[in-house]
């Protein structure tokens, strides 16, 4: 059975796309089943329903940075009307908060253009190039309160060049994104992923 | 001319031995022509002996992992007996004081076994397991007051697999130390290596 995938989004949303193209492509046990957005704009939107996908701007009603009170519960209705079995934000500027996060229990997915734990929070691309770091990269990782700090399923590496600008090697890491983000919900839906002291543990769950 | 590299050591010295053989069979424009040891017992000085390499236990006179005082002047008497133009930390393990960095300024460099700014200190292997990341790696970089902040000149990286131990790691992560450290001090004393704005840039500096 697939793996029933809801996506928040606040952009432009390059994610989703390489999600939408691999599930319906086979390539991944999953189905994107709606999509939400916190901004009326964006892109994401369309994307979704270009190819027939349920999508949807639910007003966050807070200009912070978080998802509360009242918007919380509407994301969260949707999400269950749409029996969604996992959450997938992918480029979605607000930090959820625990009652979201218990209700979808290690369900909910999280893409961080660096190699986590170094540079977490916003502009990470920027922060890469700004350390003299050689390497950067990208991670998926589960969602808990410790905002960029969940347990990590999977990275990948690319190299920072000398003359590399944050739109250059913000490039090179989007690559590496789309092909891993699908990769781990892949991982989820075939039942090989298992979270043991608090790690990710990739494998036959019966093997 | 041979770049005269000093080597500071208090264990094994296997990132010696690289440096050394790669000295000795040309692949680098350097030569080792000193090394010294806060540990009368480690094996690094029985290495550089075995080929003629001076080779001395000076007493750091603290237990603290520090070298200052009347320790740090011995230590520098000897390197600039020896005309050092480079000091290279080889698991030394004692934070150098600011009257040791700014003498030999830009011309100290160390090497760690982790992707910094991630794991820094001590054990950074093991801190690397515990994290759940996917890479770990290694990094040359030059010494500053900033314990293991100071700018990056190469860095390695190396897959996290999840039956790793720390001495499988470890293992791993050695043999790039062995690769990037000798080609660092050859960047330097091809004069290769330029620091702009706290960072390192590689490259032809007439060119």
């Amino acid at each position: 059975m697939l793996c029933r995938v809801g996506v928040l989004v606040s952009g432009r949303g390059t994610n989703l796309q390489s999600i939408i193209d691999k599930s319906i492509s086979g390539e991944i046990d999953a189905e994107v089943v709606v999509v939400i957005s916190d901004n009326p704009k964006a892109q994401a939107l369309n994307r979704a329903r270009k190819v027939g996908i349920k999508a949807l701007y639910l007003d966050p009603a807070t200009e912070k940075p978080i998802l509360v009170g009242g918007a919380e519960d509407k994301y969260l209705q949707v999400l269950k009307e749409n029996q969604v079995d996992l959450v997938c934000l992918a480029g979605f500027m607000r930090v959820l908060k625990e009652k979201f996060i218990s209700e979808y229990k290690w369900r909910i997915m999280n893409i961080h253009p660096a190699l986590l734990p170094s540079f977490k929070g916003l502009h990470a691309q920027r922060q890469a190039l700004n350390s003299g770091e050689r390497f950067s990269g990208a991670t998926v990782h589960f969602v808990t309160e410790d905002v960029d700090g969940g347990p990590i399923i999977l990275q990948a590496v690319v190299p920072i060049y000398q003359d590399d600008t944050e739109e250059s090697l913000s490039q090179r890491i989007l690559k590496e994104e789309h092909r891993i983000y699908p990769e781990c919900i892949n991982l989820l839906a075939k039942g090989k992923i298992q979270i043991k002291d608090n790690k990710v543990i990739i494998g036959e769950i019966n093997g």
